[in-house]
């Protein structure tokens, strides 16, 4: 990479991941505008691949002009009025979040706080929509990159919906890296990021919107609070009249239909099996390091591993290390996990063998360097990844 | 451009603009990730060279992660609390909207309308201030794109900051191409867009604000009503804490280091002076066509032409002629002015002789298809851009 004047890294951080140099280059495609009709045939493509790996029929599903946070954003601010009351379940950093940005949105705000690690129950919920009939949205997050927690939503929204109210899944770390299935599980709003799974740079929201949430869209009393997020405004433009609202970033467009067009090639199934594979055969490499894993295996999300940082290690010279002498970066905890764990991403072009190998490698020289003798990991993953009858 | 599977457009709309090869070939650099150190460092420079570009030492100057309405949509959102009176100039569509955007905010708004093509002047301003001394912002549009009018702003901000209020300032169609002055102004919060005049793809809005407007973000009483635009939270990650708050626009944020670069090789003077002396050129060359410029030359923005459609022409023949035929993009009227204009943007790297003259010849035609006969632009052109003495 020494034509760029970027350092090399390979991120296995939580995002942004390692995207392809298909996609890359795509950005450097010649601009078109907004409403030229041979963009506005890309907008459609991309549309149509995104309600494939959401797994929708949703009309309305679109990437949101802005990076993973300006999704959540539009889904909140398109389906909280003033004084309406919302349940958010808080099981990490991205659960507070939205809890923030809800009631400042002016909405009653009732919470299920779960610790770190753990899930929410769905009896939980139920107990809290029937003490709670004003509540009119669920939000959830499907996949918390903060714990590393896969919260199961089996047979949530049948729940939520017979009490009355809508379901908002932040899909972030989960859209392309693990099943989301928009319309069998019968979400109503769903969010993500490109810079995740999809394998694409950070800059985009992806979003699918579902009709019993059109409904309530239609049902509002007061105009939406963001101008820039007014979800009916945008979907002018989307749809049959084309109506300008706002310049839609073409370049990163060009990117997410490139990414988009990598899955589809490869397959969503086969895609997020890779994810599996991986996460699956680094988990054994860590543990064989006798490095302890945040999450029991039950809830353990594929796409970002917590891993308890060792007694006695400096957790930021460790990654200091990674990065500067390997060039690779992991990220550290968040919230009650900060200074506790540190978070490796399984997702994109770096849900690959070769990439884990080299974290397995490379964090092992780290360790030894702070004290911390080690065992090595390698052996363990490969049992996993090729000794596995995956195929 | 037959390597790419776009076709190849000569962006002459109020945006997009052109932009130079270096700028598309930065976004296909390799990933950094938003905590990198070596991204912080390219954030920094960003932000040193956007103050450069706005003219301020303002220390909060930064790309918002959004396109050009999410630099408006920031402005708003941080400094409007519900029931503040703000006093919103609406002399085109991009002033109306942010009326609307500011009521959504639950503000309440006075507005100034001038027709379309038209100024307001400062003793309006000030007369609204006297009678509604409740007012703490004014708004207004520098450049307004759908009009192609510039707001002179001499005197606002001593006579608004005089009578307590602060002054904002879309800077949208201004930023790069005229002199926008932000300091020597007093202007206390200013936003633009990257795909206009600093010649990079949509995608990112830059913003700048000052110490004035900062002491009233500090006395706010209720929290930022948008989790996603939160000034202060976002401060933190630009500032000293680097604390995360959302994941930046990488590759985005590549395009406008170097689109930056270029406009400080080439000379922010040399930059501006060429967009005036290529629109100086322009409006002889289309007054050569006998076609009539919308807007008295007084209050003539040299970024956005407007031309009246002539009688019996079908507008949206010729720009579907012009696209098809000629790979050139020009943009139809808005609001008022729907069906009434063309909008030719002198912008970015269109704001070249190549650029005008390729389009003064293909409109001729295109014109002369219609049935209308119409002299030649070219000698009126050349007439003003290379004999008059520019340097």
């Amino acid at each position: 990479m020494a034509d760029y004047d970027v350092p090399s890294r390979l991120l296995l951080g939580p995002g942004p991941s390692p995207v392809s140099d298909r996609v890359r280059l795509a950005m450097a495609k010649p601009l078109l505008g907004h409403m030229d009709p041979a963009f506005l045939a890309i907008v459609d493509r991309v549309q149509d691949k995104l309600r494939t790996v959401f797994g929708t029929n949703n009309a309305l599903t679109f990437p949101v002009s802005g990076t993973g946070s300006a999704g959540m954003q539009m889904s909140l601010s398109n389906f909280i009025e003033p004084g309406d009351s919302v349940l958010v379940i808080e099981q990490g950093v991205f659960g507070q979040r939205m809890a923030d940005a809800a009631r400042r949105l002016f909405a009653n705000v009732y919470t299920i706080v779960v610790p770190f690690g753990s899930i929410c129950t769905l009896d939980n919920v139920v107990a809290m929509l029937d003490a709670h009939p004003d509540i009119t949205m669920v939000s959830v997050v499907k996949a918390e990159t903060s714990t590393g927690v896969l919260q199961p939503l089996d047979g949530w929204a049948e729940a939520i919906h017979s009490r009355g109210a809508l379901l908002l899944v932040d899909a972030v770390t989960a859209l392309g890296g693990i099943p989301v299935d928009v319309d069998a599980m019968q979400f109503d709003i769903v969010f993500s990021g490109t810079q995740k799974c999809l394998a694409c740079p950070p800059g985009l929201a992806p979003i699918t919107v579902g009709d019993r949430a059109l409904k309530e869209l239609d049902a509002r009393k007061t105009p939406v609070v963001s101008w820039y997020l007014d979800l009916k405004a945008i979907s002018q433009y989307l749809g049959k009249s084309r109506a300008y609202h706002h310049t839609a970033p073409v370049s990163m467009i060009y990117a997410l239909d490139e990414a988009l067009t990598a899955i589809m090639e490869e397959g969503l199934p086969a895609v997020i099996a890779r994810h599996q594979r991986v996460a699956e055969s680094l988990w054994a490499g860590l543990e064989a390091m006798d490095l302890y894993l945040m999450v029991k295996r039950e809830y353990r999300l594929p796409t970002v591993a917590t891993v308890a940082i060792p007694q006695g290690v400096n957790d930021s010279k460790v990654r200091r290390r990674l990065l500067g002498e390997y060039g690779i970066e992991i990220a550290g905890g968040l919230g009650d996990w900060s200074g506790k764990t540190w978070r490796i991403g399984v997702m994109g072009r770096g849900a690959e063998p070769g990439s884990m190998l080299t974290l397995i490698a490379a964090l092992r020289e780290c360790l030894e360097a702070e004290g911390v003798a080690t065992p090595s990991g390698i052996a363990a993953f490969e049992d996993i990844y090729w000794k596995r009858g995956w195929n």
